[in-house]
């Protein structure tokens, strides 16, 4: 189970061997694969692959394997990245007031579950901060006013520089990151409280409860500048009825909402998510 | 289970004691309730009440109970609805081509789990006929152009009268349906192949397959002059991946559509479902 | 949302005229009903009723209520259960090692989903007491031996006693409950991780897999002398593959396991539950 | 969607390059994989692969392939199975008298979601004699009393081999295979209506109802000497609650078995499904 492995994942023109050439590398350099995983988009031509091997053993040393995979992927053309399975991405999670997303995030970690690490939580209101400090993380209170949203974002993108942060994760942060962040740190998942594309926005219980819905749902998804648009990771769903007040959707959510995020971010740790074109292929 | 029940459905005013009168109006007339079911929406300010009882021994007669049930509505400044378990409605079904809802439904019908009669089926195709024959139900094929549109729906109008229909069932009849044809006849329930609010109007699963969801779903709703906005009944949902192509999306859509519908069209002939502001209370 | 109720909880033998003798008692002390729900069990010739009116205004003072439904209840020759809303149940969670039922449990009480206090926690482990202070809740180990259980069990026992327990919650505590303990204190709430009848007894995560299931499950139920037949709350599913090992089993499990027994739980303290020859009537 | 394909599943003991090699014999041969899967079960120590390449342009003519994959499958120490994905396999269907499940199947064969040939349904009831009529395939009425057992089978199985069949489905087939058939006929698939483990044998929703369970279930699996015990291939669940009568949960039962079925006979279809050491890897 805790065996080092080494994670391919590459995107490219489809066409004929690719499977074998791939694999092929793998073998010709004393890989045992544990996964390999493939899919391709006929529509769009492209080749996309996720390949899992035993580090321990590989003729090409650690070190040297970014080059080497790099030249693999010139020579198919394609995109690729690499990853090892016993680096613990730095993740900082980001949010406001409610929580049972962070919560929920910072026990899996502490459990084992979320093979990462969370250097700081960084907050634009202070309720979470002993929450935080009962898991031993470092929490930031950085205030968010529509006069000060430009400053606060770069305090924030200090902090992310700083901690040598990866990727950001949005547990129920309540701000919209601007596009000019989004261009300095571009790897940052949300959980949107709907089940996407239905009721986009703010607001979605409460508008769910107009409406009548009886399901109501969260969706997971990597943000892009274009508001609740981003490649879906994951979605989850729960049965509501005519009893269900809109403080009903709201529990009822939360409970959506946390396994949504906690499966997306997972998927997401082990590299079993491949995005291209706004969309996520999810190896699971 | 197939002792024949009286059922009410009262919407009214919301005030002290509404219980209490229900029951007790039934109890008074010798009544042996089997099933009470209530629901007060403070928002509105309603009460909803749906009670089932025993029609043998009950004080009033049948024939007399309309009158009664009106004068205990306008007692209470409410709307009623009276029905007998043992009269099973006359049920039209609308399609076009495709058969999975038409089968599932006809078969429902034919083993008992559907209590409705079915006196003709009408579609604007003639792909259908054959399977109608084979489970006795006459079929009508009403071609519909853009120019024919009113004449048809002039022709379908006359045939459900003809054939003393008291509900339509779109079972994927891929026409919009006119509000003139609404006025003239409002009890219509359709099915729909998406999650409303998501994905309204036309080809809702390819536009599914390009935003990338990782769910689809299908929604039975009644129907309204706003195109897929009418009060929602019953949703259902099933999970895609990458893999999936539009062609699965539509195949695995199938099942979920007709289990909507069934359920759906089941609450509604079971008198389980209550109408107001445009949202349903259903009581199951 | 807040204002208090009264619940009363009724089984008694069926006949005619008792939904409108319990609204028609209501509505005699001018009670304002809020819910009420029935169920008759054909079979067992039985009628259960559950029905929540608000406090305030009722002609009943509130310490006078137990001695007036028991006299209900004696004419009705039934058994009969009166709560109100504004009185938090103390109740005791047993643990053992495992936090992710405990945690899950201490944080919905906390963010107010779970009407109830929480003066102790037990555990037969001593890992679990850092988690517990987190939240502000005395933590108790009390080790367990084959040798020692006997006294084990009295000294939970007067815990129990000491701090005015009325419910215990089994949150992953792997120890049975002698019946002797059952007798002293019978209202125990367990979680086991299967969909129950399946895998009843130790180690059902590595029986699931070694079957092979497609699903696994957590079922939520009251404990009672004979181990894990007890009349069942609430049961959950997840899917798993032949790519899920043991461990990814006891994984998934932990997130069904722990939706199972939050839900169960706030049925049972919004007295939502009304247990009956083995099984349970869930007016939910 | 409909170019044809080769698919080769492959088990064998797990060593070092079997990806490699598997997909560097398909490309060595011209083929272009559409889709390869493989999973190590590293308890068993054995590889499992599927993979599927166009038929067009590979350079081992098709009636030669077998010899060939039958070479390869000696060099791996494996076992072999080869499919075309443009060969309709020739199922036989037994039901019993209900027709849920075979209505369900036909309508799916009908309709293209199921690629297969049904040359004949078998039953032991005339019931279901008409319904086949509807969809042109014949049927033969084959009556089991404990005396005509025996013969009965022997009649079936003359009767699998004058149509040439390779897979029986038990569709609702209310009578045990004997040991003895099973030896001269195993490929044989069941839907039993429970989710097994649970109530395994006869009468599952009375003792479901019985038990007060929460959700009741479906499993279709491979059929084998032990009754119940065959591998699963997949398992549907539905919700029940204490208002479900027996005859609610044999209803809402019939929507999961016919899911579940027709899912799992999907997967066999496609190949899907590998068999092992009692249970299935399913590469969906």
């Amino acid at each position: 189970m805790s065996e080092a492995t080494v994670i391919l994942q590459m995107i490219c023109p489809d066409r004929s061997g690719l499977v074998s050439e791939l694999a092929g590398w793998v073998a010709a350099n004393g890989g045992n694969i544990r996964h390999a995983d493939h899919h391709t988009d006929v529509g769009a031509g492209l080749f996309l692959s996720r390949i899992e091997w035993t580090l321990e053993g590989f003729g090409i040393p650690r070190q040297a394997l970014p080059e080497a995979v790099c030249a693999l992927a010139e020579r198919l053309k394609g995109q690729v990245q690499l990853s090892f399975s016993d680096e613990l991405p730095k993740v900082a999670i980001l949010a406001s007031k409610q929580s049972h997303c962070l919560f929920d995030l910072l026990w899996r970690v502490q459990s084992g579950e979320l093979a990462m690490q969370v250097p700081l939580v960084i907050a634009n209101h202070p309720d979470l901060e002993q929450l935080c400090r009962g898991f031993g993380v470092p929490f930031f209170c950085v205030p968010v006013t529509p006069v000060s949203k430009a400053e606060a974002e770069l305090t924030i993108l200090r902090l992310l520089e700083e901690h040598g942060i990866e990727l950001v994760v949005l547990a129920k942060y309540m701000q919209v990151l601007s596009s000019g962040f989004l261009e300095r740190f571009p790897d940052v998942i949300n959980i949107h409280h709907s089940f996407l594309p239905a009721f986009k926005g703010a607001q979605p219980y409460h508008r769910a409860w107009e409406r009548g819905v009886k399901l109501i749902g969260a969706t997971a998804h990597y943000v892009t500048e274009d508001l609740d648009d981003g490649p879906i990771i994951e979605q989850t769903t729960v049965h509501v009825s005519h009893r269900d007040e809109v403080s009903d959707l709201i529990r009822k959510g939360r409970d959506t909402e946390r396994l949504a995020l906690a499966r997306a971010l997972r998927l997401h740790l082990r590299r079993q998510v491949m995005v291209y074109r706004g969309r996520t292929a999810v190896f699971a």
